[in-house]
């Protein structure tokens, strides 16, 4: 199990900096995101990534189901075709919340309380998409969101239920995530996680700030300044089979602040003495 | 099932006012905290509900025990006296969260991140607790708390996880809370209360804000404030065989500053017209 910088933890960084800071820092993988993708350019990321000899190790992100859209759909079949082209390990799916409730904000006008359609709604469109990524060797990873953001960004809430998602699919084609964030406080954790075996796709870590800031999108911390204890959910999702990268993913206003080069030491020491220990 | 008005929604009411305000508005029972029978004097609160004919829903709250210390058994042994003098249908209990770690703020120094054994010692303090509450007829009400409260206020996240913690007891010694902001989310939701059954000990609703206020704490909204859908959660409720209150807790900076009476009236017209339909 190796370290992987998931950019947006040096969130400043455009790709071709986010891909230097790994080479200079001895970091191996990395996990994209879409839109800094898109801004350097598909092409030239490739190129990049591939002449630095560094893995992708995911895809950020796919999703936002619920609505029952066309242009999600289409959007969607985008996401994977870019996975394929960059040779992701996985493209993160994020689910969508309710429908008609955006990210961070308040329910707009008729959205809809319909939880359970809503999940429902998400089973239906991995039927069309699952196929269409198969095609493409591309991996889904359904990642389950602390369930304080099951309203407006994902009714997808634990990892139970995200493995009951992809039950009908092949495990190389809808796989899932265990973000110590977002389930690191489920009383079924380490039963889902060696219920899951094969099927864990990504393993992120960062840790939950305790208190939570105003905006609690930003409550994901470096490890060790929260509140979780990372060495048994290492030991578990290793037991499971998982042998991959492991993607440090960091939302948090000090950090994006702070120096990125700071930011890749504190994490790589961190990663040794918290979350690699098996 | 009938309304009952959980004093903190009107927090600036004594309890005397809040039981002249729930006579006023033909209310008849409420649920009571602690530290308001305190002040209002326990024998005095005895009095004035008898006198006015309200049934005692609750008393909030006893738990705080994943620290293990001795203080924290004794003050849930007064807590029983209390639900037992105060004849309340059960005492809500808050098992506490991570030890060292205060409700609302920052971790301790020398905090812990053991989760497991932090639950572990809810269970064992149950097993002094539960016959103790038992002899004084108390029916203790185990409350899952909303799973981003799990470092500083419960370590008890999930209905299923409070289930498995009162299945050695009789069902009349422990029971569970079901309350609509904690587990509206969760996906095993409908599941679990047809599997709780007569363990409900109580049923409480208020919304889910979003987004949530910078204190957390406070993202408890009136009915129809929020995402949640009561209907659908009251039916499950009273299908498992629940016939009792329907306690309305409202945490929310708006409601506490403005009129109590105001408070009343929606809340009543908002129970008629969103939580009861069955």
């Amino acid at each position: 199990m190796k370290l992987s910088l998931n950019q947006w933890t040096t969130r400043r960084w455009t790709v071709a900096e986010a891909v230097e800071g790994c080479v200079r820092h001895g970091v191996e993988a990395i996990g994209l995101w879409r839109q800094e993708v898109a801004a350097q350019g598909p092409a030239e990321t490739v190129k990049l990534v591939g002449d630095a000899g560094l893995r992708v190790s995911s895809l950020c992100r796919g999703g936002f189901l619920t609505g029952g859209s066309q242009e999600a759909m289409d959007d969607n079949r985008r996401a994977i075709d870019e996975a394929a082209e960059l040779g992701a390990a996985c493209l993160v799916m994020v689910v969508g919340g309710l429908p008609g409730v955006p990210a961070g904000q308040g329910p707009g006008e008729g959205f809809s309380r319909d939880l359970p359609a809503a999940r429902e709604r998400v089973a239906e469109a991995l039927t069309l998409l699952a196929p269409y990524a198969g095609e493409r060797g591309v991996r889904l990873a359904l990642e389950p969101l602390h369930p304080m953001y099951c309203a407006d960004r994902a009714v997808l809430s634990t990892l139970g239920q995200a493995l009951d998602l992809a039950e009908p699919y092949p495990v190389d084609q809808v796989g899932v995530v265990v973000d110590t964030f977002h389930v690191w406080w489920d009383p079924e954790l380490f039963a889902q996680i060696a219920r899951a075996g094969a099927r864990i796709a990504s393993y992120q870590v960062c840790d939950f700030l305790q208190p939570l800031p105003a905006d609690v999108l930003l409550g994901r911390g470096m490890m060790g300044d929260g509140v979780i204890e990372f060495a048994p959910i290492t030991r578990a999702v290793r037991q499971a089979g998982y042998a991959g990268d492991v993607e440090v993913e960091i939302f948090n206003a000090d950090v994006w602040a702070a120096d990125p080069d700071t930011v890749m030491s504190t994490m790589k020491d961190r990663f040794a003495s918290l979350v690699l220990p098996l």
